[in-house]
């Protein structure tokens, strides 16, 4: 077997982001931790961390971090039977891939009873859905949020619901682009904003609408400065309506042409063998994520 | 001199995110786009293009991309003495990079009516600060928001001002973890929430309320997602505290150790030879920002 006293010191000092924290959480010397990391090291013939401020591990070094959180988490099962095994007592962090805006808006809602209950630390990875699926394969992430359906393999995914988007824009823009009243033609011409190359949302509204050819667009890879940059006039774009409520109410953001939603559904993906904290935490998502999000089957499209 | 016609077509197929919409954008057939960007290949021995949906370019492509941008920002100088020159009276794209936070806050606001007016469009990238100073030194954004202020060769630097940040958390959370008040020991041993290996805001905030070792933390690179998790009970966090200025005033989230803000400044790094309107961006910026921020001088810490 692996030695895992290594492991933990590759572990505690990217986790700590730091060899002296790490040795104060390892209750070791720094020397020591230093010692071990290079042990790993020679082990494996070549560098698990680049040692930066803070450091970083190299591809090799995640994928052992990514085992020893495996392993961390099958651990938890058996210690739930054997508390006696129970070394340090450090919650667990489970590595999760989402897309910007589900973590802008309902994510935290549907898990924050469940992580606050089960002493469980998430390390969140934004990344759009090829990337998250992507990860999902190579082992790197535990589960993944995304609009893809169909699992990669040795994993499972189950339909969470769906986040409903609007085209907004402020008041302001609305005035100064479109004095005679919004037309597909004319939105088409007017800047958008798109929140990277993988984002087709705006093309795709335009194609509903019949607009053929590109448009001019902002590129802004944030959820919340895609808000902002909408409330600041600078353009329009979709956004989940329920990261918008407030700005709605207040008529900060209106609606390009009413009623015209677009939904996009999503997906749960995790392993299988994952442990049983995350068959707990699947089935509580599946649950709280259907109070949050339109029910699969009532979305539109 | 290079054949702008080809770096053209590249710059289309990117920007408009796929070949068909890019030969409508140029009036010219899809198999014409394809020819020109083939020719380019040739010429220059590698793809500048993965094919994939949507094309992204390759690291050469990005950096000829880069070079049409500057070289379209230098036309700009010149259309605006001699107007006949131009063709196609497609907005610029400028690309800047800047960090999480200021996009999630002030930034829109700074620069909203200056895009409007100028017909100015943007590419954001958010980056935290080393990131987005390499791009600078590698000419890849025109211009940058980050915490340091020394300039790379080629590029100015100048102080915006400071984000002031405060660390918080919900009512539910503090009850859950301090019923007997915050102090600094206790608030080692709850978790935290970091934005990534390179924020070391929380751990700067413990140590200097004399906190020694490491912390339990989640995981969050997001802006929103951060102020969502901290809503939502998960942990602990400092957050600009313009972000949440809804929050606190409806006592969402309480500042844990009362008045002890920590003020983060901001500098604005662009080409010197970025053109007119990078410059007239600069002077616009130095001025919107300041109104935004707190001032330089004034700053905390």
């Amino acid at each position: 077997m692996f030695d895992y006293k290594l492991l933990a010191a590759l572990a505690a000092v990217v986790e700590q982001a730091g060899f002296e924290r790490a040795a104060q959480v390892l209750g070791l010397s720094q020397s020591a931790v230093s010692q071990r990391i290079k042990l790993l090291e020679a082990r494996i013939g070549q560098p698990v961390l680049v040692r930066a401020t803070p450091p970083a591990p190299t591809e090799i070094g995640r994928r052992l971090l990514n085992h020893v959180q495996q392993v961390r988490l099958l651990e938890r099962d058996v210690q739930a039977q054997v508390p006696a095994l129970d070394e340090g007592g450090v919650p667990e962090r489970l590595r999760i891939a989402l897309n910007a805006d589900s973590l802008a808006t309902w994510w935290a809602t549907a898990v924050g009873e469940f992580c606050a209950r089960n002493r469980l630390l998430l390390e969140l990875l934004v990344e759009d859905q090829d990337v998250g699926l992507k990860r999902m394969r190579a082992g790197d992430v535990a589960a993944c949020v995304c609009a893809t359906d169909r699992p990669v393999a040795g994993a499972r995914s189950q339909a969470l619901g769906a986040m409903r988007y609007r085209a907004l824009a402020s008041p302001a823009f609305i005035a100064r682009h479109f004095p005679r009243g919004v037309t597909p033609a004319a939105l088409a011409r007017v800047p958008g904003i798109v929140f990277g190359p993988d984002d087709l949302l705006q093309h795709r509204y335009l194609a509903e609408l019949g607009v053929e050819g590109g448009f001019v667009h902002h590129l802004c890879p944030s959820s919340e400065g895609f808000v902002r940059l909408t409330l600041g006039g600078l353009g329009w774009g979709l956004m989940p309506e329920q990261q918008v409520l407030n700005e709605l109410a207040r008529g900060e953001l209106v609606e390009l042409i009413a009623e015209r939603p677009v939904d996009v559904p999503l997906y749960w993906h995790h392993w299988r063998n994952g442990g049983e904290l995350l068959e707990r935490l699947t089935g509580h998502l599946r649950k709280a994520a259907g109070e949050c999000l339109v029910p699969p089957g009532q979305a539109v499209g």
